[in-house]
């Protein structure tokens, strides 16, 4: 059980059940997950190199996969306090998901309004 | 925040380094999590409709995957204690974990030893 | 490896770091825990014997405990939609959370703004 | 849900479930947890002021604590590479958590073995 030093990377239930609404492949989830991993370990702008070591795409497929989450604004490269300091940023994912998760509550509880109003 | 509720699944840091040197890919890396996930909360044979239905692929690509990881002998199907009662284990895929996390760790104390030695 | 398959309990950081703050204390944060753990297996109402059972003080410690929480809304009874079924609800305390992580936050936004101003 | 950032710590449920069989009290777990906490983001060996911080006890009781744990073998402190570099390593827990759980296996089988001969 030593490989617990190295900890875990815990993925939300409910980016799992909707990363698919937010037109994000399974090969994205992957990198995102990667990028994720890297971060929790302080290292917040893994090249793609670091990236493709752990998978089994090649690095420009890595940096395609991460292109398309920064169109689909899932991924953010944000620029740090000091000059030339770049680092990814999974804010608009978080954004998304916690939007996605409010509109699917409002709509059960106008859901249940409408069913207890019969 | 209330999306806590549904939970998180944890993937061991272990794994997603080292999941390419088990010959797992992308895409079947995200079907055990969603079969991990599924067990989690009691759906211990998730249908590959199931699967699909949280995925960008098919449920035949689902079937295919799955099959893949049983040659692999990463993924199990086990039978319960009732008879018809069946569902996937993945204690193949912690095994080989640890094996090779065990293997890294002699692989390391090794080196230290032979480097101690000079 | 194979206690993999009983899962793991996620805590945000934020919430270890934080629960000083929301005036709950050690043995509280240990039932908060349990009460998360047994939710996530889809116990949501375990009585306190269930709490007691994995824990070292007794059944009426924890009563006090969950009563504490309760009265600082942190933990709330809620109520199904069959009648008289019951569930507790960690959603006070994420939103305490959330508030505390907002605010923050904009703390931080408002120094950088006042650094950046001189 | 931009607490995301900073991350979950994961604690295996059979750790929770267990840990009184351990002989490991509450206080204690919060101690550990804050401990792994720590090392997860690089920091491994936090002072008992850095423990103190985050908890509702004083720094002289988290010492109390981690004595303890040292005495149940639940922790232990090692020796880096580097002269006077010192940190804290749960191996002994999960090390200890792996037997409990492999006991309770083979108690099971033999159950089920015992029944099946009738």
């Amino acid at each position: 059980m030593n490989w617990m030093e190295d900890g875990m990377t815990s993925i939300p239930n409910v980016l799992l059940q909707n990363y698919k609404r937010l037109q994000i492949e399974e090969k994205e989830m992957m990198v995102l997950l990667h990028i994720y991993s890297f971060t929790q370990k302080g290292i917040s702008f893994p090249s793609f190199e670091d990236l493709a070591e752990r998978m089994t795409i090649s690095s420009s497929d890595c940096a395609a996969c991460v292109k398309k989450m920064i169109q689909k604004q899932v991924v953010a490269i944000e620029q740090g306090d000091q000059t030339g300091y770049e680092f990814y940023s999974l804010k608009p994912l978080w954004n998304k998901i916690a939007a996605l998760f409010e509109s699917d509550a409002r709509g059960q509880s106008l859901q249940q309004a409408m069913t207890a109003e019969k």
